[in-house]
């Protein structure tokens, strides 16, 4: 096998390097996969910048990438070479446990995520269990999908596993990276939905992307409007907003559910959520089976993440890009090893 | 219509008086009730001492009330004089709002408790909307049913509204008035339970009542030992424990649910929630269908509250017996007004 030519850090913060490795023998139930693209996520800077403690480097980072297979071990299921395929936050999990025996692979205890202990996507090949490289219907639009396979399926499954009502009057607070794909999903999905940001600016654009209004979470008099009106808040950012204001937004058995990770402590009123009936709950990404149903909705409403594509060889600038906050709303890198 | 003679308390923690009240035309569509037994809830305490701030006095508490239909107003539907019927924390509800047509009844924007604003079962007679009398089944013990209207369905409907499987492995914090009856549902309905008590004196007697297993919540080696196994935690008391071993005890998603009014803010950790799809909830008494469903699910299992039986007469005694949390499990009033 030839070497994988890779970008990876060496040390927290430091720019990404040009680093090549041998991957050594294919494991039986791993395909490997020649990168196309790969989508840069918040989480790729929290592991280059080791915020959670557990990064080891060097540190090739890279979760949401899109390829083709092109080698595959002898206990693969189901995958063909030259298969177009996607691949999110997790590459392997133990398949013997309660988790993953009850389709809940993404809650397996070894769930093995692609860039915790193994080297991601930002390389000419990456290899995972056939389990996490998801194929992609052909309707879907490879060179944006990219973004889709963990910022897409983190605000997804939230809305697939609560088996979620298009009768559901939904909020979503933050319009960046994981929101403007819950605008499109809960739109398509039949919703009544509204938007919370500070932004003007992205007033107008979150209604192209869905949003049927726009509040913006520090108008304290828009915000009591909305109150005891919303079913599900999707709380995808992770700075702390007024909690008591947001709560007091949701309806009777109403339920606010984040996947944007909060670091401080959350204050809970169990009186509130006692009174009203209401809970607050969270989710990491999603299991097999919601990655299929998701980039199957997404095909079928042609749904796509808005993206700025970068060549891979400027990953650095590309990282600076989202360190700024600017991308507008995921970047791509487009893998160019030549 | 004969005065209505009852218990009732002029100021905050004053003991209580016979108050005699006219109660007026019977409204068309109240039911008048001859109270037999009434409870006494952890809530009535609450209200006598107004801790909540709503109280209005005079204030006659009491609503777990069992007791004949004595008189029917003429748009009451389905009760006929002589039934037995129970009353609970509700005696009234607009019926026309989302809840009210939804059959949350419990949830409406007007929902009437039966002590707030109005006089309650502590008294030889009671007046609810017909809609919250709930026809008792004639296989339940009358003597010792009323804590299951309130007390009873505060545990129950938890269960019920989840559809909660008897596979579950469920944790019950506090073995007390609400714990105990708790422990019957959850035995009853085919789950796996663990009872969480500091009491080294509530151990066999949990065991009794049909938890599997008990465990000290103080005893921080037990609980680790609990690490990651527990479906649904019902949280009884309102005291805080230690909030992070106990988030520790649940397995991937995971529910903490709140029946306890706990004062102070819950420290919520976001990536716990996150990481394992876990979710805090909440839920007050019950709607109507749960009443129903409770009292035949108690009757025919067999499930009943432990009780220290009181003449109303000596109702201050028997408030003194709960002010020192000495009732072994709830205090039931028997009118004795002649």
């Amino acid at each position: 096998m030839p070497r994988i030519r890779a970008w990876a850090a060496r040390t927290p913060r430091a720019p990404l390097e040009r680093y090549d490795f041998a991957p050594g023998p294919l494991a039986t139930e791993d395909v490997e996969i020649a990168v196309e693209y790969c989508g840069i996520c918040h989480s790729d800077l929290s592991m280059l910048d080791n915020e959670w403690g557990m990064t080891q480097y060097p540190l090739v980072p890279g979760h949401e990438v899109i390829g083709r297979v092109v080698a595959i071990g002898e206990d693969v299921k189901g995958m063909k070479v030259g298969q177009r395929v996607g691949v999110g936050w997790n590459a392997g999990s133990c398949t013997q446990c309660r988790s993953c025996l009850s389709g809940d692979q993404h809650l397996c205890g070894q769930v093995q995520p692609t860039i915790v202990g193994r080297h991601g996507g930002f390389a000419d090949r990456l290899r995972v269990n056939w389990l996490w490289a998801v194929p992609m219907p052909a309707a879907l639009d490879a060179s944006s999908a990219g973004p889709l396979m963990c910022g897409g399926l983190t605000v997804f499954y939230p809305l697939l596993s609560a088996n979620l009502s298009p009768m559901s009057r939904v909020g979503v607070v933050g319009i960046g990276g994981l929101g403007h794909m819950a605008l499109q999903f809960l739109n398509a999905w039949g919703c009544e939905i509204v938007a919370f940001t500070s932004s003007a600016a992205k007033r107008e654009e979150a209604l192209a992307l869905g949003a049927h209004r726009v509040v913006s979470s520090t108008d304290s008099a828009a915000m009591q409007a909305l109150n005891g009106s919303l079913d599900l808040i999707l709380y995808t950012v992770n700075v702390s907003l007024d909690w008591e204001a947001l709560m007091a937004t949701l309806a009777p058995k109403g339920r606010l559910h984040l996947v944007g990770a909060v670091l401080e402590p959350i204050p809970v009123q169990a009186m509130q959520l006692i009174s009203y009936e209401q809970s607050i709950s969270g989710s990491p990404t999603g299991p097999r089976h919601a990655m299929d149903a998701m980039l199957d909705f997404a095909a079928r409403h042609n749904i796509a993440p808005r993206v700025e594509h970068f060549p891979m060889s400027e990953v650095n600038a590309a990282l600076r890009h989202l360190r700024e906050g600017k991308p507008h709303y995921r970047i791509l890198l487009d893998a160019d090893f030549g």
